[in-house]
């Protein structure tokens, strides 16, 4: 059997992780596939800078055609990132004939319905378990041994910068603005993080997971994105009493209408919650299928060797197809038939039923309660509980906190920006959703 | 496409879950395989007793090699359990030409290298992600995605039996025997429970796994296997006032002499590491990579429905081989090319190096102390601390509890032999092995 021939595009971090892992286990990963895995070509802007791992100078080039054009390489790995030029790479990629490994979630997110389309012509595979969980094989397991499922839900935690930076400041009771400048000075968040603190990144990962678990195309524009820049230490102090842990989830759900919800925000889980003690730079991801029930997967969300583990996870697998002489059996790339791939709607925001926790800035004076409980009663929204802390003299404002029961999301809306028209409210109210029976 | 018609061996509990699933499903599972999956045949000596889903009559036989004699049957489901006849069944549909789907971990246990090894010699797969961890797709993702790691370690929590009744004797402070007899009546136990609590069954999957992990034939007799019968309420609670848990666990470790520790037994683990909150019936089986680290998967161990969605997972996948028109990619049942497949040693049970809590119920006299603490010393055995608890006026037996450091485990059980033989010790001393850092 001769060896298969890769390329690689973007000698990154990741990419380096990659051509580490491929020397230091080609072992392993001969013994498992029975054929060599050779990195033919690897190509960036940049050939010059020591990635810390030995390559043969005569595998680098600046020029990405030399891999799209050579015949003996048969896999493209793009860790560029990003949206362009990664989608022109990908779809030249594919137009040649190369299957294609990936990590960039951005870029599937938004164009994974053109590449997949591209790669089912051409009967070439895309497979992409980097993108989403890091090492974690959530993506294969999807497509793979819980098929046979219809999934209810999926959510989770999939950005290690939010995890750790609310983690620690559930903790230590530390402020955002502290923990993120730490964060950077530590290397745990980039130096923009806008894409992770704002939930974007997960956003982009939860478009690929619910595009897998439901077999749709989802509009990523279309999902309703929260991060956790507004999140301070009183709303996770008043969690905490309550009983909850507020984390950054994503969250993919079929209602019985046939609707997604599909929503990415700060979300107080109850502390009970196997999810709430997954802490700092780790994911975890559950999924709930009519028949399996419910299943979590756990381990490191990124990083150099975690993200190497699931791109040559996908090598291998791509290579055993091609040393079995076929056209992949999973070259649909959402596990579903390309024909069959729905446009399922989207439950407008307004319409989320959920329980929240709802927070005033208020002056002590009489007539404020009744005035929050009329805005809500009106609205059928109920209460659960209610904390109202310290009392200070003269005009200061006090904190009220409201756990509701159940409510329709826009009817919450309305009430607080009523609520918010009364002169003893002091500052804008905020609201922090439950989800407290998340299967 | 024509239809895959598979053929169904056993028609119990989980059978007819297989044939539910396949009915209730048959829309999903057809968008993500492109064609249909038929139960043509249902074999069992009762073909009359009603299992609570709707099949054809004609399908079912009492005669099993209309199964194996259908040309048309390209799918065997072996659910009959135990060693016989399922071997011979299983070593028939093989030699019949047919891809085999299989949830018995005691057969694999015992006999998966001649299963193994006729299956590669006929070119057709043997999948069994159902003999481990119920639904959870643990052993998919071992041969899958994760392919690219060398493992150092996989352990967890198998049994739902035992977990279920350690989980409500450290929730209750109940007796062992108490929660059993309980458990029996709510049908978490089977009426004769020993393969479950004795520990043999977790060892059954214990083997399977360390197999795919490791890439070796694990001689299954040799594998150390303890159940939790003689765990009492007074271990539990010394046990949590240490800050620890007690789950049944298996291990398996590669170490860096090349020796496999592979071991079922009792074990302690600190009350913040993540098995430690895996209760009930759950199960939780977790994995060291070299390169993806750690990852944990957690699930539904046992049930008709998630075992089913495994059987239909691997059904499922050997579908798409054969409509892909390939002797499967994945034909090496080990998801290691079958030549090569090691022997590996095992370490020997006294070799193992680990912390320990020992108990030893003592008379409250003088010497007692100098006289554990002598044997321990002399072995190189050192105390990390201690607590004795209560002190009874008279010739009563009065618990001490002992944390050592690491310690070999051979050393530890000369050290009680030779305590045990004092006067002053009233009953059998008592070890229970502690894992601080599972990676």
């Amino acid at each position: 059997m001769t060896d298969i021939k890769a390329g690689l595009i973007g000698f990154g971090n990741i990419g380096a992780g990659v051509v580490r892992m491929l020397q230091d286990n080609a072992g392993v990963i001969r013994k498992k596939t029975g054929t060599g895995i050779v990195l033919k070509r690897i190509a960036d802007l940049d050939i010059t800078s020591d990635r810390g791992v030995a390559v043969d100078p005569a595998c680098l080039t600046t020029d990405v055609n030399q891999i799209f054009n050579d015949p003996e390489i048969s896999i493209v790995i793009e860790l560029i990132g990003g949206y362009e030029p990664a989608k022109t790479f990908v779809l030249k990629a594919i137009a040649s004939g190369k299957h294609v490994v990936t990590a960039n979630k951005a870029l599937l997110a938004l164009h994974g319905d053109e590449i997949y389309t591209a790669a089912a012509a051409k009967g070439v595979e895309v497979q992409y378990e980097a993108a989403v969980g890091g090492g974690i094989p959530v993506l294969s397991a999807i497509k793979g041994n819980l098929a046979g499922n219809r999934f209810g839900s999926v959510f989770g935690i999939m950005n290690g910068t939010c995890n750790y930076i609310l983690t620690r400041m559930t903790q230590e009771g530390a402020d955002f603005a502290d923990v993120l400048q730490n964060a950077k000075e530590l290397g745990y968040a980039e130096p923009d993080p806008t894409f992770d603190i704002e939930g974007t990144d997960t956003a982009h990962k939860l478009a690929v997971l619910a595009s897998l678990c439901f077999g749709t195309r989802i509009d990523f524009g279309a999902i309703y994105t929260e991060g956790i820049t507004a999140i301070s230490g009183i709303d996770i102090r008043f969690a905490e009493q309550f009983g909850y842990r507020i984390k950054l989830l994503a969250i993919g759900k079929q209602t019985d209408d046939g609707q997604l919800e599909v929503r990415v925000h700060p979300t107080m889980i109850p502390q009970d919650n196997p999810l709430a003690d997954v802490n700092g730079v780790f994911n975890a991801i559950r999924l709930a299928g009519d028949f399996v029930g419910p299943v979590m997967f756990y381990g490191r969300g990124a990083g150099q060797n975690p993200t190497a583990s699931a791109i040559v996870g996908d090598i291998i697998e791509i290579s055993r197809s091609i040393t079995a002489g076929v056209r992949s059996r999973r070259a649909a790339p959402l596990g579903f038939q390309d024909e069959t791939i729905a446009t399922l709607p989207l439950k407008p925001m307004e319409e989320i039923v959920t329980k929240f926790m709802l927070r005033f800035a208020a002056l002590d004076q009489p007539g404020v309660l009744a005035g929050i409980a009329g805005a809500l009663g009106l609205r059928g929204i109920s209460i659960e509980s209610m904390v109202q802390t310290t009392r200070h003299n003269g005009g200061q404002a006090v904190p009220i906190v409201i756990m509701t029961h159940e409510a329709r999301e826009g009817s919450i809306r309305e009430a607080l920006a009523e609520i918010d028209r009364h002169d003893f409210i002091c500052e804008k109210s905020r609201f922090i959703r439950i989800e407290d029976n998340l299967q």
